[in-house]
């Protein structure tokens, strides 16, 4: 039913969007996150990312058995990079520009859309994504915080000691507290306020 | 299909448990948080909960009009009073036995029921529970680690700047980021450390 406007796409105009290997993979991968974000994890169907991508269902289903491996490829290709943290001279600096860019990762479709599974999938499922989530987001920023809070400490604004595990969760959980509890965006002026309140005060060498 | 059996307890039996007012009530709101920590909020209906109950019904309907109103009172009423914060004699212990009744708050039956509401529901419903959360997990624990905090600044142990905002929700931001991202339970060995890793840092007076 929901899928009815597609399959009334003509057959003359799906001959002329004929597409092969990568291209036509990377339309499945957009078409599925574009379905994620529009009808949601319970909503999306494998025929409907087919319509959406002007493909059949068969071109799908030879590329990925079932939902759960089309979804976890779809994230994973359109998460952002999150290679390398640049020093802006401080650990207050490199804190702040660190997180508008998670922040910014945050409320991008793929990160609209990886919250959206999360929510809405069962237990059993979101295992999988579980995995997804742990190699593609929590990994790699926990790493960028590591990096900028040893590269303070070379520097010399941070305090030797600042190395425990539990310091470099402290801004993810903040920004997953605070997103779901007061549905906080974490505007700029946000960000700054949690640096300057927490980070500050738990990082930098004493006296200040 | 699923109250089947329930259905089956034979009338006799039912008479001899009739129960009015609060007693029966409490045993309706005793049955639903049964039912959220095994079928789940999806699998809850107010059929499943009136077997369980050991009721009609009408009995249920009299009273909650609805699945979330039944749900929402199941809830409030479970969980625990998080009055007051004893005093320790310290930042680091007053914390720390704050933390560890959280903790048990969280794996407490009502605990694991509203993460699963939360987990399982749409949006739209989500908002009602939102509601019931705040006024009964948020607010009182962020009122109590004020408490604390204020106190530690009257006893002189935390630094008197250290009344942010952001400052109030560190521990809850950890606490809910590690259970979802790794699946802690939170000992009382994991509590310690982050006390000592991030709390004790944060707050304290300098010099330590």
């Amino acid at each position: 039913m929901v899928t009815s406007r597609w399959s009334a796409v003509p057959a003359a105009h799906q001959v002329s969007l004929r597409r092969r290997g990568p291209v036509l993979e990377r339309a499945i991968l957009e078409a599925a996150l574009e379905q994620l974000s529009t009808v949601g994890w319970s909503g999306l169907t494998m025929e409907g990312v087919a319509a959406v991508a002007q493909t059949g269902k068969a071109a799908v289903y030879r590329r990925w058995p079932s939902k759960e491996d089309l979804v976890a490829d779809a994230l994973q290709a359109a998460l952002p990079d999150l290679d390398e943290a640049d020093d802006f001279g401080s650990i207050r600096e490199d804190l702040y520009q660190l997180c508008r860019r998670l922040r910014d990762a945050m409320f991008s479709r793929p990160g609209f859309a990886l919250r959206a599974v999360l929510h809405e999938c069962d237990n059993v499922t979101a295992v999988r994504f579980q995995e997804v989530i742990l190699q593609h987001v929590i990994e790699p920023s926990t790493r960028l915080f590591k990096d900028v809070v040893y590269r303070g400490i070379e520097r010399g604004d941070v305090r030797p000691e600042a190395t425990g595990d539990l310091i470099f969760d402290v801004i993810p959980g903040l920004m997953m507290y605070r997103s779901k509890v007061c549905a906080s965006e974490w505007e700029d002026g946000d960000i700054a306020r949690m640096i300057d309140q927490v980070m500050v005060p738990l990082l930098v060498r004493h006296p200040r």
